[in-house]
């Protein structure tokens, strides 16, 4: 009954508290069973509540707690939810039933299969992005859009109010180029490279890419060991109008935020969604203000997209859907079958590019040929070389040196070059049997190099020695492995030794060390997997 | 590093805490960030784990504690899944990254708009019934299921997977005559009159029920007050064999166990799938061995099913899919426009179920007849009654004494007749103004029923004195809330007098107080909903 009557005095407040328990961006809050509130306002098991503190709304899944750790009278808050509503030890939070989201009613309209237009989507989406949508919500919304089932009109709607609800960048000069790889393949940093080709070339490039997620290396994470990316817009603005263009971390601003929501569920769901990852891409792109756009389509068996047939008909989306938001996408198709460049992690992907740059004769040629490509095709693009002419052009503007000088500029105006850091241990995986490379995993080769600490540590990675095809004697290095900690290293390498082989070698010597790597090995030396 | 050593001797094990979170059905684990096995498997916040001890293997979402209350070789575990584990403190927990799920791909397939077919649904469902597929995998699946997307072929498919998941009882005699009330309304508590009169009268009706979930009552909580119901199968079985039924608790036997799980997502998405009823009140109907079903429809517009036309496509899906698993069913539309009875709460609708089984003339005559007609129905369908007899022979059966003394006869054998508890407080709300009633507000009346302690303390709960259309002059009494203690008393009446009314009192006498309810009012005399 102190309960009761503690609740009625209380008037469902309770002391907030830090309960330091990540659950991504679900907000969460634990409250004693037996907590006045929790008794008085009849909360069950995974409740929707809302809680209110410093005049902000957050709705919040209730775990009830049964232990020591957390008083009668307090709340604690998992750190989506502290974060969300600005709170500090001891504040007070009211709990209150969830009061029902106007937005679900559009939800369950496209679960009936009913059109959704733009004022359902954007006041849907703008919900998602203040944190306001529980992840079954996420689900059943991503569910219902999955399959073909948003029609074109549909795609561009959704995808213009996940641009509306955020902030949006504009500049004063045009054309504003940008580009983007879809389901980047680990090493694939062309970016560090086509964006000093292409501004060396008098064309405008502010671009912003993202931290890794799930990878071990994002671009942001890359160029940081080379130079600052943490820039707030005065500072990009500033870097874009002396330079031409930037290379930073797109995080800091609020552009697209309900991506970042719907993609937490799509995960796990496993959903590619071509309408999803549409509007993800293409409302980024938008936000920051960009007006013509190349999209990388890396096409391989253990890529995102898995056939020339799949890209086509994604790519024509992204032509049209891009059109009906102003923005004009071109789309190239490319090798998706193995990494790019040797290094997998932010520092040594770092040293590939700087490689490139320096026109190293070791540099890494498919990161070389694959940027080359890229910046010739912007250069296209923005009118700055003729139909035909922009390889030439961007192969002059590297091979001149004019890139590394204005990469090197572009470093200086963010903050200064640096030098990327080197792991202080490593350790060589080597060959087991003489043969040829039938196939590289890339999600092992990942998982390796997040082990031995990428991208935490950004010097630990591993670095690839070999490509697709090639002959190798046995005891010769596949890879190697990079981490800042022997113990670290060790782990990493118990991993690449438990698990099936991430690079394998197949075929005799005698079966001929040229034969394409792509004809079907006849057996397979070692036991995993190897190309169909 | 001595975290990855420590990982490396621990072989990824931990040792198990309970957390004491209740989380519900979905398991979850808690480590700290920084603890070994954390590092080194590289789990992120929300992933998908596997949890593995005593020989059980449970998948389980991931929390990442940042907090002094869990040591770095602890596992801190949710109640879900410490039940699931079987675990006791200090065992050993194996966490790892989960498995994929092979029957994921048929939520996939759904999700495309592929049809299941019942292998497909079997695999599906029987990971579903172990807890091997998380919140956001049902939110999918029940999502694409929704909006019409299964055909009468996949509820069959559905229904029938989920009752070949679980146990099933199968009696000697036939027919094994059942009912159930979809969407109930707070007292309808005809199962407990229905029950005696049809075995009185030689029809076998061995009747399982639930307890509440998010009402103030169950059948099973009501009945428990009069007699025991956590029958184990053996148990069951003696009561029906001698008395030819019983009223018990259906959740100790691992009936339909996927339906659970399924309701547990359905609920806060609010999707009302009407294939997803279907199979969920078929399959425990097959599973405890049903033959022949009369289903209870309320229609009203605070009921679950709110229009006669909805009413009608869920009768015809009921009884289309009925027959193809083998079961007759016959479905009753009633009026679910107010609750049935007075009493609200376990003892205080098993008072008004004993009111009528003693033909007390006081006792609710809504209850009585609509008991009467379920029973006369199923008396006829069971062949018992000729066509347009059942009604007669019930209401002999009742009025004769003999449906008492075979519910008497019944608790015995299921552990003897007891009297209910009665509350030690009470108040009384009052009309604030004379005239007639013209709304009774079904959930606030449930909330004010469960604020006062029902159905924990089962002797709490409302009883209501009034029905729509009734006449009342200010002051008397509207209903009266029970409680054990003056506290949870207080907190209810302080609900009830801050919230819009419970029970509506409007028009002015002189307007007519026998006009009928459901002419529209010219307005409300207090604030709050009223019928349309």
């Amino acid at each position: 009954m102190n309960d009761v009557n503690g609740y009625v005095k209380s008037g469902g407040r309770l002391k907030a508290r830090r309960a330091g328990i990540d659950t991504y961006q679900q907000p969460v809050v634990y409250m004693r069973r037996d907590c006045a509130v929790c008794r008085a306002e009849g909360f069950e098991a995974q409740a929707q509540v809302e809680l209110v503190a410093n005049g902000h709304q957050v709705p919040a899944l209730l775990n009830r707690v049964d232990a020591e750790w957390l008083a009668h009278d307090e709340a604690a808050l998992s750190e989506a939810a502290w974060g969300l509503l600005g709170l500090a030890d001891g504040d007070e939070v009211l709990v209150r039933h969830a009061t029902p989201l106007e937005s679900l009613r559009f939800v369950r309209a496209k679960v009936y299969g009913r059109k959704l237009d733009y004022p359902s989507m954007r006041a849907l989406i703008d919900d998602i992005s203040r944190g306001r949508v529980s992840d079954l919500h996420l689900a059943a919304f991503v569910t219902a859009c999955a399959g073909g089932r948003l029609d074109a009109q549909e795609v561009v709607a959704l995808t213009r109010a996940m641009v509306d609800v955020g902030e949006r960048l504009s500049w004063p000069m045009s054309p504003v180029m940008d580009k983007h790889c879809v389901g980047g393949l680990p090493g694939n940093r062309t970016t560090l490279i086509v964006v000093p080709i292409v501004t060396a070339c008098g064309v405008v490039m502010p671009k912003t890419s993202s931290r890794a997620i799930t990878s071990p290396a994002g671009t942001a994470d890359t160029m940081e060991t080379l130079a600052p990316v943490a820039l707030d817009i005065a500072t990009m603005r500033r870097v874009v109008e002396r330079e031409g263009g930037c290379i930073a971390w797109g995080g800091s601003a609020r552009l697209s935020p309900a991506d970042d929501m719907l993609i937490r569920v799509e995960r796990p769901l496993d959903l590619d969604s071509e309408a999803q990852l549409v509007a993800s891409v293409l409302s980024k792109k938008a936000a920051v203000g960009s007006e013509r756009v190349l999209i990388d389509l890396p096409v391989g068996p253990t890529a995102k997209v898995r056939s020339s047939a799949a890209a086509q008909s994604l790519a024509a989306s992204l032509i049209e859907v891009g059109s009906a938001i102003g923005l004009q996408v071109q789309v190239l198709e490319t090798d998706g079958r193995q990494p790019v460049g040797r290094g997998i992690g932010p520092a040594l992907e770092a040293l590939d590019v700087m490689a490139v740059l320096h026109r190293h004769t070791e540099a890494p040629q498919d990161l070389r040929e694959r940027s080359l490509l890229l910046a010739g095709t912007l250069l296209e693009m923005a009118g700055r070389a003729g139909p035909g002419h922009g390889l030439a052009l961007a192969t002059r503007t590297l091979d001149s040196g004019l890139a590394l000088a204005k990469f090197i500029a572009l470093c200086e105006a963010q903050g200064g070059l640096r030098e990327p850091p080197r792991a202080a241990h490593s350790a060589v995986v080597a060959a087991p049997a003489t043969g040829r490379v039938g196939a590289i995993d890339n999600r092992r080769l990942a998982r390796a190099a997040k082990l031995a600490g990428a991208p935490r540590d950004p010097a630990a990675g591993a670095v690839i020695h070999v490509r697709l095809g090639d002959a190798v004697a046995a005891g010769e290095p596949l890879f190697t492995l990079h981490a800042e900690a022997p113990g670290e290293l060790a782990y990493a390498l118990a991993y690449v030794n438990a698990q099936e082989a991430a690079i394998v070698v197949i075929d005799p010597p005698d079966s001929g060390a040229d034969s394409a790597a792509d004809n079907a090995p006849a057996a397979a030396a070692e036991t995993g997997t190897y190309l169909p």
